[in-house]
């Protein structure tokens, strides 16, 4: 097993009504002025948005409103948070959302707190020396950013979806309620569950000598959030089962399903940053629809950890050879992507891209050939471009 | 599920000649004196103490050190600390060994930290408001103690063991490096083994609708150390066991394992403290003494819950009935406790209490009938007393 570090500071105010609890969390950060930062109309139309703000109201707290954040959120936002926290003296950005609002609250304290333009970050040509403090009223499981050290911007000018991560950003709380995420539509539900499932296949997924305590995790964590994606699908309003894939989705990406591990394959979330940057479609989505041809193309690199998945994740019953247990797992896994109306294909995810389309996504997601993505294989412009075209 | 709070801030590092970056981590803290605290010669013997104060020196910190606690830490310990600390204007501590050594640690820090006298916060009269930072390095895989935010004391008047639960006192850095637990004897081995499985048995016994997430890693994590336990009896210097015990005993007390429980029933941990109080036995192994009998006293109230563990993590086969698996779930426990050596029962701890000292710890546990303990089954210090007898 490898040496880790884990560090999770984020403080979880988890369960029903725990927004009222606001006003005193983001009191005992000392701060002075707020940023409250979201995304479209559905915090404001839910009457959430009024809730938070009156909460910082009874605490005597100033702040500022941004809205308007999208999915793959972009960097002109983010300019804009900037340019309005300097403006205002904002010491405090409360994020009240899911992930993309998140990421832009994070990039927004990277550039208020250190000189320069923020995209350097995430172009990784310098690195962030300090974040302002962030809090979060989380409204989706998904991207797990409450509890994550990472950030994913759109940069408009060439469509790049780029990541930085560093413990800076680390959130200082986080209200988490499962009620809140009860209307959302069952697409960006199941999307979520999947990006929560994929945090951790992408770790689980390795090059390591895995230890038994970070796999049990893993394996219960996938195996809780399969099956509470099933039952969302039906009964959204199913309190036990949003809670449960709300807590999957922050330990999922907290660093705790990686302990020991080589840092994971990725592989999956580069080339679907790609897809995302062109097309804009739903993140969790999009990684559904590239998985099973990733897996495929890469399971004889790691036929062991492929044959564990599919028995003690999937509950596949163990075949003649590892080969076919693992072949079983991958068909488990697309049936269960296809059970919760995820695609499994770039057709299914509603996307027809071009030959050349493909070439450039390729290129892009290999940085001109300079990189390879992965570990479990080391996935060169090549093997992208052939992954992409399995997963037509 | 129950509403939680999750906050576990500690920044672990963990792995091979890991204490190498002790100095940096210290310096991080942006601390000027340094109290090294530890236990008794094996940090000494062992050089691991020359080597923690040799990276001090590197950094061109100022230290003192105190060495001498014992375990179930005495308050007089912790007094000379605070009179150390207080006349060396000490701002950190670092604690070099165990949950003794980190408990006294934390009292130090309150008591620096805060006016008057520490044993109000054990004795629960006044709650601390501040806390010297504390780092650590860890030497034994046991209490948890370096992720919690508890701290247990013995007060020699009286021989009282109590405990202060706070977040303040939550410890910034632990250094873990798995090597440094190769020389401990079997006996401390394993009863650090036991006392790392009872921080999650406490958690798992409960009267709550609990979470599938929690369930599925608290029974990962008992299925891990059970395993690594009966390792580590034959082969001690077994790197990957001695990690998988290590990671296990922090996460088994962070309160990852309490998320949307009741917080647990704490029975054999409060029947256990009079124990350690009066004959000063090692605390796991005082836990595995108890922990049979306190379970046959109490299974019928939560059988759901005992058939669960006895399939999920001892692999019992379901019996005809609930009661049935229960009852071999229990047997199997006691058999796993005797297979690494543990006792399971006060005899077999080698102390033989009298009928007027059973009653005297009865009398203590249940603070003179002022309060019951446990959640499974409130006990009262008539159900106390039949417990210490049944465990005789």
């Amino acid at each position: 097993m490898n040496n880790f570090q884990y560090y999770a500071p984020t403080k979880v105010v988890f369960g029903k009504d725990t927004e009222k609890e606001l006003g005193a969390l983001i009191k005992e950060q000392g701060c002075r002025k707020v940023l409250v930062h979201y995304g479209g109309n559905s915090a404001q139309k839910s009457g959430l948005l009024d809730r938070v703000c009156r909460s910082l109201e009874q605490e005597n707290m100033e702040y500022v409103t941004l809205g308007g954040v999208v999915p793959n959120p972009r960097l002109s936002k983010v300019r804009e948070g900037i340019a309005l926290c300097k403006e205002n003296q904002v010491d405090f950005v409360l994020a009240v959302g899911g992930g993309s609002v998140i990421d832009s609250a994070k990039a927004i304290g990277y550039g208020v707190a250190n000189e320069g333009d923020v995209w350097d970050f995430y172009a990784k040509v310098r690195v962030p020396q300090a974040c302002l403090p962030i809090g979060v009223v989380l409204t989706i499981a998904a991207a797990g950013s409450e509890m994550s050290d990472s950030s994913v911007i759109t940069n408009e000018a060439g469509w790049l979806k780029r990541g930085c991560n560093n413990n800076l950003c680390r959130v200082k709380f986080a209200v988490m309620n499962p009620e809140l995420t009860y209307t959302l539509p069952a697409y960006q539900t199941e999307s979520g569950c999947t990006d929560v499932l994929m945090h951790t296949m992408e770790r689980y997924f390795n090059q390591a000598d895995n230890m038994e305590m970070t796999d049990g995790i893993s394996e219960a964590l996938m195996r809780t959030v399969i099956k509470n994606a099933k039952i969302l699908l039906t009964d959204p309003e199913n309190y036990e089962a949003r809670a449960e894939v709300m807590w999957a989705g922050s330990l999922s990406h907290n660093g705790l399903t990686g302990c020991g591990t080589d840092g994971g394959d990725w592989a999956c979330h580069q080339m679907e940053h790609e897809l995302g940057g062109m097309f804009d479609v739903a993140h969790g989505a999009g990684l559904a629809a590239v998985w099973a041809s990733w897996a495929r193309y890469v399971c004889q690199e790691r036929m062991d950890r492929f044959e564990k998945f599919a028995v003690n994740v999937l509950g596949v019953e163990p075949a003649e050879t590892a080969e076919k247990t693992a072949a079983r797992g991958i068909e488990a896994m697309e049936a269960f992507y296809r059970s919760i109306q995820m695609p499994t294909s770039l057709t299914e995810l509603g996307i027809d891209p071009t030959e050349e389309q493909m070439q450039e996504m390729a290129r892009k997601c290999s940085w001109d050939g300079g990189r390879t993505v992965g570990v479990v294989k080391k996935l060169d412009q090549g093997d992208v471009l052939e992954i992409y075209k399995a997963a037509r």
